[in-house]
């Protein structure tokens, strides 16, 4: 290996490391700590935050990326070691701009963010969240100021999730998304399904069951893995084989706590699946959060929410149901858990109704950002567009625009990639069941080997040694489209519902 | 304040942080961590050992010292901004004359002979072990090796955590004691007391109720505390409000997890206990080992081994044992705890033959780091001198060398610690009885709240504010001896037994 090249990733491993630090101290922090922890946690991710951009950004960074450049000659641009490159060329050239106090004031108001969240969430009150709300938003103004080269400036942060990405791209996705999904909504929205069978009291010891159950089919296992309960269930990992997955359990409502963590497993195949010599480098970090939510979301509702995977969950969810779900049918489970009901909290969202949280989500960010909304004013935009939408009237903040976690921790900017990622599934879904004939069955039977190496061959393994352009090209043959996604909700719609979609 | 003051405040500050962010992921390493994260977590803590080890040995801070120590004139010497300065100038004095790598094999090696040790352990292997055993003794004489002014080699290990104590001055404190309680030992062997109270079948749920009851008697509460299963019992806190203990649990004998338990809980309370401005400070990390450990066995052995507490105490053990133990009368358990009985298990043993333990270990480690005993000769060399010391004979090497974490995780020249500790609480002891005179009624009653607020005042609430000398000299007008700790165990033990001992 040539020196400048193996001296740069000793040095971004160190990097890494500090972020994978950083992790365990925020898992901690939103799973376990005891309440009273959270303002010297704030300071001590802080300075690990200082010190982690403060080395990236460091002119011996700058040293080494351009030594290891000038080593690149003959080694194919695609290689590991040209991506490592590359890689952290692209971050020293972003984050570089970044005073490192910004960066540090990001990262504190994140977390104290967090905690205002969950203080206002559970008292209902909007009020107590606002000032978190408008200094997170502040300082992505702040941030965004940083940088010049953009059509629009929310641009900078949609390229913190989703690199290369410019909001015109994702505005039309997300446009052309929603124009097909509100009539699909609209023809489906007074059909009726039964979904009395997600509306039982199911005892939290069978919910754990279950999940745990469901889990191990997907591939989870206790020498590399973790499940623990939180308020906003999350996913996170310190090395391939260490990962962590939280949910929550709702004691009426099973479905929130099974899927969030089918969703989070998704994640956590994606990161247990990078090549282990990726780990300590810049490209094992997942830089793409459309693509990881490509995964989530395949798992979570092309899996989880399918008719074939239905034959065993529906029987796995009966045994563990305390006697309120006994007899459940594959089928009744699978047309219940599809059913098309605009409600007013996104992560209980069917599939179709997803997509149009997600643009309302797209749009306040944006107006927030550029002040043509102010903070005061949220929880009425929110609202109308939730009416405007969806048809539903929100009946308090608490589920409303208190409902999700993101802007108060600074995930500014990362709403979009959820869609995105569910049109990137679309394709994935689309190629998969091409290459694996008998795919259902597979399902059916809980049999997820296949699919899983499936997408560890063609996405996990790489971590983030492609762009997602790049990424699409090999493994679906192109870019992001709509389509397959559509057409994959019609079918299974049309299916659910017993009628003809097309 | 004064201006390079305040910077050196803010420069260790991040220092601190990073020593705590350590602990987190230590912590999370020993208690939940699935298995196989154990590599690259070493390698994410080594991380954080080079970057604290860097700032704090950088000419930066060296710089800031010296600074700081400029403004010091006409500030009182035990001031909180003084001590913060001379201690700095301690831990920069020492720590930089160690090379980072030798600091960051150290950190690694610690990391790894754990994980070492915990296989070892299991398999009752001791070969597994021998090479980290081996390797963490090596890096402990290339420290050793960093220094030159020390009357005996051992005196650098031993000041990591007895700080400014000399081999001298402990090996005459120890082998004073030794020799008080060896005939203390021997008048007891042959006395009958009746143990069986204490080997039972406990259901582990209810002695994990039983814990959480002693616990909060002792001042644990939700909002600030955890407590986790683990192998090796141990405490960590990562800010003041944010205290992490462990304990494990033995279904045949319950006082393994309960003593754990309040020791360790004896540890929390100092650290919770600090005075929360100085928890940023490198005053707010204990430096003192031994003082650490005075608190722990006090509120263990003198609090939970008492006469008075036992009134509660007995209680609280027979309502939560399934009916193995109801009507465990206060008197039975008090005198069935204080059973004098040599036995292998240091953590399990007796107040009296503890000592014996600890003397054991301080001898074997001087002569290994000596290479007077090579690693391969230590368990022979174990076990004849458990069988000089106690009379007992060591059944396999998972109880006897292979029971403690210590040298496997880098902790060299702890273990005296224990046994100067055990003689500090033996002068707090005295002490706290003459000002509290109804201190027994108090523990007799579970109220534990005097004791912990003395505690506080004239302990914990100082952090590593004093040296050890100068805090004995405020709370018990003098240094540590070894007489009051003879006295008190003398009493009890004559209670026990119903017998004169002087």
């Amino acid at each position: 290996m040539a020196k400048d090249i193996a001296e740069l990733r000793e040095w971004t491993a160190g990097i890494t490391d500090l972020r994978r630090a950083c992790s365990v101290l925020q898992w901690d922090k939103d799973t376990l700590m005891p309440p009273l922890g959270a303002p010297l946690r704030a300071e001590q991710l802080a300075t690990l935050e200082r010190i982690a951009h403060e080395r990236l950004t460091s002119e011996r960074t700058g040293e080494l990326v351009a030594a290891a450049e000038a080593e690149l000659d003959g080694i194919a641009p695609d290689s590991v070691d040209a991506r490592i490159v590359s890689e952290t060329r692209r971050q020293y050239e972003k984050d570089r701009r970044v005073p490192v106090e910004l960066a540090v004031a990001r990262a504190k108001a994140a977390s104290q963010g967090y905690e205002t969240w969950v203080a206002a969430r559970a008292a209902g009150d909007f009020s107590r969240f606002a000032p978190a709300l408008e200094r997170n938003f502040q300082l992505a103004r702040e941030y965004i100021d940083c940088f010049d080269s953009y059509d629009d400036p929310y641009d900078v942060v949609l390229d913190d999730f989703a690199p290369g990405m410019r909001t015109a791209h994702a505005t039309q996705l997300l446009y052309e998304m929603r124009d097909r999904l509100m009539p699909l909504i609209d023809m489906l929205r007074e059909r009726d399904v039964d979904v009395s069978p997600l509306h039982v009291d199911y005892p939290v010891a069978g919910q754990r069951q279950l999940v745990d159950q469901v889990l191990r089919w997907m591939g989870f296992n206790d020498a590399g893995w973790r499940l623990d309960d939180t308020i906003h269930p999350f996913e996170t990992s310190f090395s391939v084989t260490d990962v962590r997955l939280t949910t929550r359990y709702h004691e009426d409502y099973f479905p929130a706590g099974l899927y969030a963590a089918m969703h989070e497993c998704g994640h956590g195949l994606y990161e247990a699946g990078v090549e282990p010599e990726l780990q300590r480098t810049p490209l094992g970090l997942i830089r793409s959060s459309a693509i990881h939510e490509s995964q989530s979301r395949l798992w979570e509702n092309m899996v989880g929410r399918g008719r074939a995977f239905s034959s065993v969950l529906a029987p796995a969810v009966a045994a563990r149901s305390g006697g309120a779900l006994s007899g459940l049918q594959p089928d009744a489970l699978f047309r219940a858990v599809n059913a098309v009901q605009p409600s007013t909290i996104r992560i209980e969202a069917d599939e179709a109704t997803y997509g149009l949280h997600i643009v309302l989500r797209f749009e306040l960010e944006r107006l927030l950002l550029a002040r043509e909304l102010e903070v005061d004013d949220l929880p009425a935009a929110w609202n109308a567009r939730m009416q405007e939408y969806l048809g539903v009237k929100v009946g308090s903040d608490a589920e409303g625009v208190l409902q999700d976690v993101h802007w108060s921790a600074g995930l500014i900017g990362y709403f979009p990639t959820y869609a995105i990622g569910n049109l990137i599934a679309g394709q994935l879904w689309q190629r998969v069941r091409s290459d694996i004939s008998d795919l259902d069955d597979q399902l059916a039977a809980g049999e997820l080997q296949s699919l899983r190496e499936w997408l560890r061959e063609k996405v996990h393994r790489h971590g983030s040694r492609y762009s997602d352009p790049e990424l699409l090209a090999q493994v679906v043959d192109g870019p992001v489209e709509v389509a397959p996604f559509i057409e994959y909700l019609k079918a299974k719609l049309g299916d659910a519902y017993g009628v003809g979609l097309d």
